[in-house]
């Protein structure tokens, strides 16, 4: 074994995730060589400050802040540095240099991934990133492999573990999404600036990576429809939870056919109601699940740990042996396909049911006027339920409806809504929210 | 595109995996094209009786009778006929050839995997067989691949669904075993002989092929200690669910250290209690389910169907694309490594919790000498709960004693078992379970 090939790990950040695949790499060293069939040997660590403190202990020499000497010397980079720039250009520098590139990061793929796609191409390397969505769990290469003999219709995920955790605080505690909010905050789930959460920006750009695998086309973060949890209420909760629905944020990724035909697919991130008997229902705290649908497969689903520092480091280093033992055994670089060319589709276009919560005047006729402008606009309503609630002092009666309507289009859902919102019985829309799994 | 290759596929075997998997190779020859880079041209199928009648509609022309002749022109060969001869020979012929071989034959990959692997290593081509191990689910290609840079320690699989239906059926009515049989049958879960089922035969095949790449070790179904399902009763049953926990034929693989600190796999099939907020709990009728603990990645699950024509001809249909991407890409064969050579441990070695129900004497100090017994066979005792019957007749008391106990090694909760049944207050030992998850 003295003739063991040694392959030079070049790591670009030492954050929460990098600082473990650092560890993993020495404390492991010997089990990843017996696996890959070389020495990985981490060469060096780029980092903006080589003397700022680290939670993990990590030999002092291995730091530099020259990312680009360090990458132009690498057989395998691994990207964990995060956002746009310098991440890009480092990325780019090493593929052009001959090596083969794992990285974390899903804003630059979101943003710019057909430039890293073509270039990996070129310079026949590897560009994997397994880390990018749901953590420790494989799905990408499942996705891109496993189901390649098969077509994909549908992708819901649960790709974010911070709205994760709130919504299901929210559900089981009944507190109201500041405080719930505040919870996952004070837990470390949130960052201290919770906008790209809770907004579903994180979950807009996963969902573009897995509309792309699945789909065989690429999508950017542009084509992704996205609607945060930072509106939904504990009135909006309880009332789900009242019919039987959890509130989960899902990246969601399907093929329609729009009026005229067209096939797409509908790429979009919004807060969406669940039958509780949906196995992602029961996806609990900050876990991640993604449930997939495939014309053969059937149902799947893949679960697991979808952040932190050392599942995501497992993720990383997944990748990092496969694309080592690639080198070590010769052979072709990424292996996924963008054959599929179908188009991205306005949210206008996509196919679900919606729930719609009521406040309305409590006289005759107001049920049958609401029928009939759901069946004005071609909505089907499935679910209809008044309660009459009695303000015992001033004795005036006020009624609050909720309807689940059968899936049809968006833009016919919205018109409905909008067109209820007119009328004089109704004193106020109290929720809309989407439903899927039904 | 006109010098697009083609590669020639032959299919060995038409059962119902094998006719779906024509169909789709037929039906979908464009999209597998485009994915794969080359066209995948069924260039024919061997099967025992060319005339005899098939669900699915497939060209006459390409049936034979003459295997041999067929692996030997091929450049990718499907092996679905099962059972060991002559598809043993076959494959191994069909490697010798230059072919790369996906199979489905996980009793033949358990008996005798090794020859199989080293001759694929030899002839340096690929053997794949994601559909040997829980049909659609893609799992050996995780484990092997999105894993390979973390340590499994523990993996339990529900990857038999004839029994988890039936376990699920006896759950759900209270029905008794035979009468869960006799639906299951009647259904199409369970076929008229049962027994590779219920027995446990045929998902220890898969715990040795699930422990073999999850431990980097070759384990044979002579390692794998197998209990079946057709002693469990419809009063364990209730007797579980009342204490919160569901019966499930689990396939066990976990790295244990023996007494003397010497590191080995249990690797085992037996009825096992569940708690019913375990992930693997929720997974009812036929499904099939694989849940993984790793050192880093933590908990992840697997889920999907498990068996079914259509949705296993998804896992050929995804090794086969694979393969012809590998063959028109060129490279290396099969990644999965054997340098952990770790040994199969005996079931004595294993370590879990037992539960036991006892049928007692109702008189003072029974549950003290049972505890004493327990105690000085260092079995610590989590929970006991005793109920007290008195029949109206004949006015005599008998007592119902359950206890839980705390992860102890096998012998020594065998023993204890044993030690108890000598005890003249012990009416009968009611049942004996093992219980993982707690």
């Amino acid at each position: 074994m003295s003739e063991v090939r040694t392959l030079k790990v070049a790591l670009l950040g030492c954050g929460n995730v990098g600082a473990q695949v650092a560890r993993i790499l020495i404390d492991d060293a010997e089990a990843l060589a017996s696996r890959t069939g070389a020495r990985l040997q981490l060469s060096g660590i780029a980092v903006r400050d080589v003397d700022a403190r680290r939670d993990v202990e990590l030999p002092r020499e291995l730091f530099t802040s020259d990312a680009e000497t360090l990458v132009k010397d690498a057989d395998l980079v691994i990207e964990l540095m995060g956002g746009i720039e310098p991440a890009r250009t480092l990325i780019l520098t090493a593929m052009q240099h001959g090596a083969s590139v794992v990285t974390g990061n899903k804003a630059l793929l979101a943003q710019d991934g057909p430039t890293l796609y073509e270039e990996a191409d070129k310079a026949h390397v590897q560009l994997s990133y397994e880390a990018a969505v749901a953590g420790a769990i494989p799905i990408l290469r499942p996705i891109r492999d496993s189901l390649s003999g098969d077509r994909i219709t549908r992708v819901l995920g649960i790709v974010n573990g911070t709205t994760n955790f709130i919504l299901d605080q929210m559900d089981s505690t009944g507190a109201q999404f500041a405080d719930a909010l505040a919870e996952a905050q004070r837990l470390g789930y949130a960052e201290a600036d919770p906008t790209a959460d809770v907004e579903g920006h994180d979950a807009a750009a996963k969902a573009a990576i897995l509309a792309s695998l699945s789909f065989h086309t690429r999508f950017a973060l542009e084509d992704v429809y996205c609607e945060g949890i930072s509106s939904v209420s504990a009135a909006d909760i309880a009332a789900a939870k009242d019919a039987g629905f959890v509130i989960k944020l899902l990246a969601i990724a399907e093929k329609l056919s729009d009026e005229e035909g067209n096939t797409g697919v509908s790429v979009r991130v919004h807060p969406t109601l669940l039958p509780r008997e949906h196995p992602l229902a029961a996806v609990r705290g900050a876990f991640n699940a993604v449930f997939i649908e495939a014309e053969n497969a059937g149902e799947l689903m893949f679960y697991g740990q979808g952040a932190g520092g050392t599942p995501t480091a497992s993720a990383v280093l997944g990748d990092l042996v496969s694309a080592a033992r690639r080198i070590v055994l010769g052979g072709p670089g990424r292996t996924e396909t963008t054959t599929g060319n179908v188009p991205a589709l306005p949210i206008d276009a996509s196919v679900t049911s919606y729930y719609i919560g009521l406040d309305v005047a409590d006289q005759p006729g107001v049920l049958a006027r609401i029928a009939q402008l759901f069946a004005e606009h071609g909505v089907s309503i499935e679910i209809m339920r008044q309660t009459i609630h009695r303000d015992a002092d001033s004795n005036v009666e006020s009624a609050e409806l909720r309807i689940v309507t059968h899936r049809a289009r968006e833009a016919a859902l919205s018109a409905t809504v909008e067109a209820v919102k007119g009328l004089d019985v109704i004193n106020s829309v109290t929720s809309v929210l989407r439903v899927e799994g039904v």
